[in-house]
């Protein structure tokens, strides 16, 4: 694969951004050209990659001319108001936002999961919530040997979910604790450092917050499986970047804790960290920087006959958002599918590309 | 009630013995002589107690004589070298530990949910474990109107539980990441500060942790019902002394929110905190100190046609541990069951007084 690709990213200065630019050095993605998008605030900083310094642009109604692929992580709003433009003049893009997540024509894709999912873009590609993304890597391979029926999550969200600002908000928190000061909360809605408390996305009349639907609407699309019931409760915790989940699965019929771990030993993505004498299981510490999703802890629920229960680590950042993205990239590189799909390829991709 | 007691503190000198010296000040409990017994390591430390400095004796053969009541919490193996001994010196010890709480002929006591199974007594009463006291609190009054058939509960306990010295050393790793340096782990197994882990309890056969377990099997006893069925993860979190609980239930038939929140509002030591437009629900640092167990989040499981999601916050040292040993002495005074039940007057008991 000799061929390399006019990349820009959308949203550089941020802390996905700076992993956006990491891996593509990391993982020699075939970068023939970088265009560095943001903020007009942000625009003339520079970045380094592969030994250059690139100006970061202010975005513009010209800033998609000669792209390939838009990695783009802005926020929703950003992403609605350029995604069409870069799309108009010829791009591809991958948005990390959950604008596009639940339109139907938008492809939703863990590239461990439904990479074939990519094959119907019609331009922009969604990258999942990052909790979705990590759950969904671990429980997709089982999911696909047992059918999974009911998924209760209890999440253990880090600072990073709410941006580098926050990460920075719980050390300065921490500090005034241990100065026997009172701690001060701007970007986060509270105090986050040896507290925690529910994820403060907006409520739905159900009482479920926008990061627990994400949870249950993503994963639904992910797996192409309107059936599957999935309930969580999301929580941020005083971590800086992995996010913990644990899980509970309900199977149709039983799974048993060696065949679980036969098939995760195996699955992309999935690193098992089970030393059952030393107590060690997965842990955000060491998730940070790492790309597997870390899962540990597989044992038969004692409460239920075809219950499962696991316990995972991930990087939120990382495969949680910019490592997912990048990956897409590379699934759309190698399978061809950087084109559009139009109504006739379409059908073809569905047929042969699934 | 003109009578008062004379009470011994066995471990006198940690984080609940202190705050067993606090309640028994502050609930004006009608303390007639106050012992305070520690390991010959802390004996001669002095302890003040309304307004008197009281001496810390080492626990001896003789240390129980004279006792009506022994708050016990110092760890299973003392309390299994020396609740025999204050039993036969005519004390009631009620025993914070582990040690005794699956005897069959030790009461297993929350005084909101099961005071009548004091009454049975044979010198011996426990306090359950703190994550299945603050559970059995919320869940009871909701399984006395329509039945819990199934719990899955996921846990983020503060450091306190594993005692003031993990209190401490969880503050001392957080400077030293501040300060860019690497946290040392000395009391816990992990560092803890910025990171969290599974609860690190000894593990059984089935991968359940002795914490868990305690969830599952106590919360049978002090139901009296064999038939619930629990499952439940636990994780150490880095929080100074509340635990959180994410806790699902499957009932019998359903349960509405508005249903279970007018049983809650009523339920003796809970509090509903439920800000839905400001999205503000329990948290640790507004359970520390307090004595109910904060609930909230009280929720329609979407994946469940009879599930309801809970979420709750509670002062592990308090309610968890000390606030349950003195409300439970609090019950044997009330109801006059100091003295231990014979096999007679355990059948007059379970029939009068259950």
């Amino acid at each position: 694969m000799s061929k390399s690709y006019r990349i820009a990213i959308l949203g550089a200065t941020g802390a996905v951004g700076a992993e956006l630019l990491d891996l593509l050095a990391s993982r020699n993605f075939p970068v023939a050209s970088l265009k560095l998008l943001a903020s007009p605030r942000s625009a003339g900083k520079s970045l380094p990659f592969q030994g250059e310094n690139i100006v970061v642009e202010a975005v513009s109604d010209r800033a998609f001319d000669n792209v390939d692929i838009v990695l783009a992580s802005a926020g929703g709003s950003t992403a609605k108001a350029w995604a069409a433009k870069a799309v108009a003049a010829g791009a591809v893009v991958i948005d990390n936002s959950s604008a596009f997540r639940m339109e139907p024509h938008v492809p939703l894709v863990v590239p461990e999961v439904n990479p074939q999912a990519a094959a119907r873009h019609q331009g922009i590609i969604a990258n999942p919530n990052c909790t979705t993304i990590l759950m969904t890597v671990a429980v997709w391979p089982l999911h696909q040997v047992k059918r999974v029926q009911r998924i209760v999550a209890a999440t253990y969200q880090s600072a990073s979910g709410a941006g580098a600002r926050a990460m920075e908000e719980v050390k300065i928190q921490a500090q005034a604790i241990l100065n026997g000061e009172t701690p001060v909360a701007e970007i986060l809605p509270y105090p986050l450092a040896f507290n925690l408390f529910p994820h403060n996305s907006p409520l739905n009349d159900l009482g479920y917050c926008e990061e627990e639907m994400k949870m249950v609407n993503e994963t639904r699309k992910i797996f192409n499986d309107q059936n599957i019931r999935v309930t969580a409760t999301c929580v941020r915790v005083p971590v800086l970047r992995a996010h913990s989940e644990a899980i509970n699965l309900e199977f149709e019929t039983p799974m048993s804790v060696q065949e679980a771990k036969e098939i995760l030993q195996n699955a992309p993505g999935v690193q098992i960290i089970e030393d059952w004498q030393a107590n060690h299981f997965p842990m955000p510490i060491e998730a940070t920087g790492r790309d597997p999703v870390l899962v540990g802890r597989i044992r038969q629920d004692i409460s239920h006959p075809h219950g499962l229960e696991i316990w995972l680590c991930g990087d939120q950042i990382r495969k949680g958002a910019a490592l997912n993205a990048v990956q897409i990239a590379e699934v759309l590189i190698e399978k061809n599918w950087l084109q559009p799909a139009t109504s006739e390829n379409q059908l073809s991709a569905t047929s042969n590309r699934g």
